[in-house]
């Protein structure tokens, strides 16, 4: 039977080897004690099993609290463990049970991360995965050889459906692809969410049969199992191409069930991230995230950018790219959603380190702050791409872009 | 309107009052810069606000990685923060996308733990919460003035639907109240969901018939959506009275969905929980995890073990216990199941610290792997109980039980 395989990065005062072995008692047969009924039989069955044990550095601080004392070293390591297929099929959620489960919170460990997963064929076959991925969200929105731009509709919170259904007709006019709401708004007091969807989709679909160009907005169906079918029923009755959920406040099990309609891309919002890989030796990291959420079938997740507003590093944001556009077989790949404090400026940087354009680029302030209203804002953008497909720099392209050249000077000098 | 207010532990490089507000900037109106549309009235009613910063330690090293520098200090605090419930109204998601979102990612934070919420009685009264709490699970077991004894089924996973059975047929002669599948078991190749509810409600249903007493059998459900409910519609059919959830596997609206049918007690397992909670200043504390899972409408949650096999110290422990029984107005108590490494000798220090009974008290190997059999193990944890009750050391219980003296000499001198 084929196998699942886990790589973890770790820390633990204990021989690694011992430290391993308990990680996989714990995430398989094990209690604290022997006891009957766990035969060699069944062990060799359905036991975790440790592959292999790459030693890295030794240090004298524990990465997390735990049991510590004067003078203990602490090993750190890779490990790589793995399971059978047959213990859990094809349920997504006692998988990461399995995965991610109690072995948090071992004594034996001091740190650990869940850094990859390696997911046989005959698995992934069980999945449909994303429904649109990139080449999907390509059609719905007529966009090819560049990135996709975005925006978020700002104010995050306490805009009417009117006054939002405005900045969507700016934005619109000004040749955006693609706009959300932001995580904040579902539906508010002053913004429920039919009406929301009622107003906006006006706009984008005169827009569309005026000119055949069909923006993308995401609507933040987050909320309760029924009431996010009774959004997302009422999208698709409007016309709309795209929902937008955030992952880790709605969950896997709900996610999958929307994904599974497979009439809208399904947006996914990583907010919340933050908790689960801020620290280097505790929680996940995103190339075994994003390989989750693609087997629930999201079509576009969260990246955050290059020079970005928050606390992570350029080369983890180039490594969380590569990794959606990493293909799993038979499953589509995840369009990576470029975000944070982005304002074209980072373009040409984010092409050297990636070389893709299968990106959702998205700018808040960086289109809606723009002198020039956001039309320069939108306009900016695609000369920012444009020259950074050719090479350019950011000099380059602001001597030959008024409308980016104004980016530079309002967002550049920071 | 009425506000939540959320209280976050802190470690920033900035002047607390700064980092506070970006927080808040964040979690409500804003992007990195200025936008038409961000009205004075505008943020007034939608706007996050900081009610109240405690100054606590300075340190030289920041807990978690930020932009650093030599000579740099970074400020702890506890701050607190509110939004008004206009924002998300009865919305759990976006209630968390609020609480912890983007905010721990921000580099104005080298540290951040969302520690407790307080919620407003209109927003509460807007939740049914747990539909049997702890008067619930009483009367479902019949068990009063004393823990509900309980246990896992181990080998965690590879036994037959039969073996399961068997195990279960000794562990009901032995008097025990509640059973549990493993979080690693639903439906596996050799023990589908259908055949082992089955094989175990025949045994309980006996000796209901028989006796009265009917056994609690938490089977894990945790699956997609659509199989949950099927799932939970055998155990219904079975006549069975709980399952069991893996919390953060399945996450929070397919939970709240399965919690709303309100025809089984919910059993909520939170494995995965030290990824959240392990780092003293990242991620989300007990009091404030356990009100959201109140509000989806949890019966039951782990809340680890005085003298436990993780990490985790007796203070947070009982911290957690506590926060459990904690009311909420117009909302049942939820029932805190106390295992990890417990075998009984942990009664006396558990009741000492949290003079309560209201728990659902269990030991794995503590029963299974007991000298004298599984009736031993429950009759020890019953000996050990009601030794705690009365102020009994664990000499004096055992003394007194020659089933608790057994556990002593088996499980006390590691």
């Amino acid at each position: 039977m084929e196998r699942i395989v886990a790589q973890y990065y770790i820390e633990t005062p204990l021989p690694v080897e011992k430290a391993a072995a308990v990680l996989a008692g714990e995430q398989s047969s094990g209690t604290f004690v022997d006891i009957p009924g766990e035969t060699d039989e069944l062990k060799k069955r359905f036991a975790a099993k440790v592959e292999a044990i790459q030693l890295l550095d030794v240090v004298d601080t524990p990465a997390t609290p735990g049991p510590s004392r004067i003078g203990q070293q602490y090993q750190r390591a890779n490990i790589w463990v793995s399971w059978s297929v047959e213990n859990f099929g094809n349920n997504l959620p006692v998988m990461i049970s399995t995965l991610q489960g109690n072995l948090y919170e071992l004594t034996q460990f001091t740190g650990l991360k869940l850094m990859d997963i390696t997911l046989p064929d005959t698995m992934t076959q069980q999945f449909r995965g994303p429904q649109f991925g990139i080449d999907g969200c390509r059609k719905l929105t007529g966009v090819y050889n560049r990135p996709l731009i975005g925006t978020i509709i700002k104010p995050s919170i306490g805009l009417t459906p009117t006054q939002t259904a405005d900045i969507v007709s700016v934005l619109v006019a000004a040749g955006i692809d693609f706009i959300k709401d932001d995580e904040l708004l579902s539906s508010s007091a002053n913004s429920p969410f039919a009406a929301r969807v009622d107003a906006v989709m006006a706009v984008i679909n005169a827009y569309a049969d005026k000119t055949g160009k069909k923006v993308m907005y995401a609507f933040n169906i987050s909320d309760d199992m029924d009431d996010m079918q009774r959004n997302y029923d009422k999208i698709v009755e409007a016309e709309g191409t795209c929902a937008m959920i955030s992952l880790n406040s709605v969950g896997t099990s709900a996610v999958k069930k929307i994904c599974d309609r497979g009439e809208l891309a399904i947006h996914g919002h990583r907010n919340g991230w933050g908790m689960f890989n801020r620290h280097p030796l505790l929680g996940i990291e995103f190339p075994a995230y994003q390989k989750l959420w693609r087997l629930a079938g999201v079509d576009q997740i969260h990246v955050n950018g290059i020079q970005n507003k928050f606390w992570e590093s350029d080369d983890s944001v180039v490594k969380s790219i590569e990794s959606c556009l990493e293909p799993i077989t038979g499953m589509q790949t995840v369009l990576p959603v470029v975000s944070s404090g982005q304002w074209g400026g980072q373009a040409p940087e984010t092409y050297r380190r990636t070389k893709t354009t299968d990106l959702l680029y998205m700018a808040g302030g960086g289109i809606l702050g723009h002198p020039a209203g956001a039309s320069g804002g939108v306009k900016a953008l695609q000369q920012a791409w444009k020259g950074a497909i050719e090479g350019q720099s950011i000099e380059e392209i602001a001597r030959q872009h008024p409308e980016f050249a104004l980016s530079v000077a309002k967002f550049g000098k920071k």
